[in-house]
């Protein structure tokens, strides 16, 4: 597919302009593109630029999120705060409420924030890895509209909400774990419908409840299997850590959960009142820094150096893949595929920012 | 099978003698004893008296466990916790250092502890449960002998590590998950094993890092797939699990990691040095107790009355069965099968602690 090449710095700008536009406040502007665009650094395109229109754009303009509004601390003990989002943007209160976590276990050694009445905030591992510059390990969570069946179940009840946690390393890269909790999100299965391709038996049901390789039966009232897929691959598990995910940050919080959460692609209906939780633990509470980063690299070697299966030669760390691309993308661009540009270029019109970024030369258009 | 049925307190009778004669203070001989008992009452039968011998009783024997250890604080802030467990057995690590947590938790809203120099601590649910009656969420983590390969990896590298975590419900049973983060147990596999049965495929691999359906072939040197089971189903989501619970239990609290632990089954080489993580979150640093619970129940209801797959007239939430279970096994007693019974009565003997505890009359054998 023709695609073409962005430099971050001119996205990010124009996302700021775009979100200025909607009336959000220039710095807060930054933040939310800042998330966006990282993102489609680390090749998660899904929850890139790509999104700016329906999940923020087309949202805004209806009134269902307040670009105006404040994250408002509403208890707080030394080593916990509890937030309303009044239904701001869902990175303004990812990054304000992960900062408030990392500057509490400074203090005390680990913190514990909860949101609440927030919208989608993008990548959960953004958050997660803002622990790291500070040599502590990061976990963000959240909740979101329900596409999951429970083991048994034949209807959408859990979000496919994610499990983010970064750990600091040493010489070799940080471990960056970011992973929905169901076996592929809905975005796979649309691209395996695109492509005219028959998804994998173990991903998805149809709306009887049967499991299905068509694609679109399950996009049409059909449902995702929690990571593990079936029973007999112990899918249970899968659904416990999505509806663990759904306690900790969307009851725990006091925000919707399970089957009451609305879709942040649709402008109709109310407020989604998504929740995330955060959390900072501060390594040298524990041991000291050096050592455990020491201790990580040689956990990472052991890994990396064991013996590989037949047609693989190298054994991946969670997150590695993604600071490769990143560094592939800071030089060479950005790719964003043909229709992902058209439509920024139609919505940006509608939208009264026009998509006005100039594509960068490419030197190395196969990476 | 032949299973004879004994009553919980006459196990955990037996079962503090037992540790008594090898060193233990009674105190502690009976907190081990709760733990054993309860897995067993859980229906873990795994991770109870039957493991009496092989994991602990042989390993005090040949002086690879301290019976007089004590659990050292190393580290401490107003939220965090960093013991040393002297090699002393894992139950008693756990059970002090989660209650140390709980502690925490009452003053600043959520504390974690990690515990090195450990031993295998039985169910790692036990811990997390322990937070439900002070209205906390329970946290609990282990680290474990190497028997999952990464993802393209074909050697063992990461345990089974296991995830629990306990959460509070108000007219619902708590929700408590306690799941290994590889697709299924080593025991399942020798259980197919003795069954004369094929495994899935997905469980295993052999020696040669190919998938295969011969229980045998997995025991005999090769490996257990993380939760996911192969690419195609993003097994890398539980090798990023188990990864997560070694560094959260292994590396987080100085302990041995990765391929450097020892089988807690072996009678020889050094102590295990297993390492444990626990945390615990008063739900009052967040949000009033009962409107928690209320949620909790409501979001169970979602789950339990949603529409059933065809075959399926119930959907479970996790820990749900092992509470009935508990509660039919309180009255009609604990079922043990007959090669564990047989085995408990030659070990003891060996041992030095005879098994004289009595089988009870069954009112209701088929349970």
């Amino acid at each position: 597919m023709k695609e073409y090449r962005f430099r971050a710095k001119d996205l990010k700008a124009y996302i700021v302009r775009f979100f200025e536009h909607f009336g959000l406040a220039e710095e807060n502007a930054a933040i939310v593109a800042d998330v966006l665009v990282t993102a489609d650094l680390r090749g998660v395109h899904s929850h890139g630029i790509g999104r700016l229109h329906r999940y923020y754009g087309n949202r805004l303009r209806a009134g269902l999120i307040d670009p105006k509004a404040a994250l408002h601390l509403i208890k707080e003990t030394s080593a916990t705060l509890c937030f309303d989002a009044g239904n701001g943007m869902g990175q303004l209160a990812g990054y304000r409420a992960m900062q408030a976590c990392i500057d509490k276990a400074r203090d005390v050694g680990v913190a514990l924030a909860t949101v609440r009445n927030s919208n989608h905030f993008g990548i959960a591992g953004y958050y997660a890895m803002m622990a790291l510059e500070h040599d502590m390990i990061g976990i963000s969570l959240t909740n979101s509209q329900p596409l999951i069946a429970p083991t048994y179940g034949r209807t959408r009840i859990l979000g496919t909400n994610p499990i983010a946690v970064a750990v600091p390393a040493g010489k070799d890269d940080s471990y960056v774990l970011d992973m929905a909790t169901s076996v592929v999100p809905m975005g796979k299965i649309a691209f395996y419908e695109e492509k005219g391709e028959v998804i994998p038996f173990g991903w998805g049901m149809d709306r009887t409840g049967s499991l299905t390789r068509d694609p679109h039966a399950v996009q049409d009232g059909g449902c995702l299997l929690p990571l593990g897929g079936t029973d007999e691959m112990r899918g249970y598990k899968g659904y416990g850590l999505a509806l663990l995910v759904d306690i900790l940050s969307g009851i725990l919080s006091g925000a919707a959960y399970g089957r009451n959460i609305g879709s942040p692609g649709s402008v109709e209906g109310a407020p989604v009142n998504i929740g995330h939780f955060f959390m900072a633990i501060r390594v040298n509470a524990f041991r000291p820094i050096e050592q455990f980063k020491a201790d990580m690299d040689l956990l990472i070697q052991q890994l990396k150096t064991a013996p590989k299966t037949v047609g693989h030669d190298r054994i991946f760390v969670h997150g590695e893949k993604e600071f490769e691309r990143m560094k592939a993308y800071r030089r060479d661009g950005i790719p964003i595929i043909a229709p992902v540009f058209h439509g920024l270029c139609q919505d940006g019109e509608t939208a009264g920012v026009p998509f006005d970024v100039k594509p960068i030369a490419l030197k190395n258009s196969e990476v």
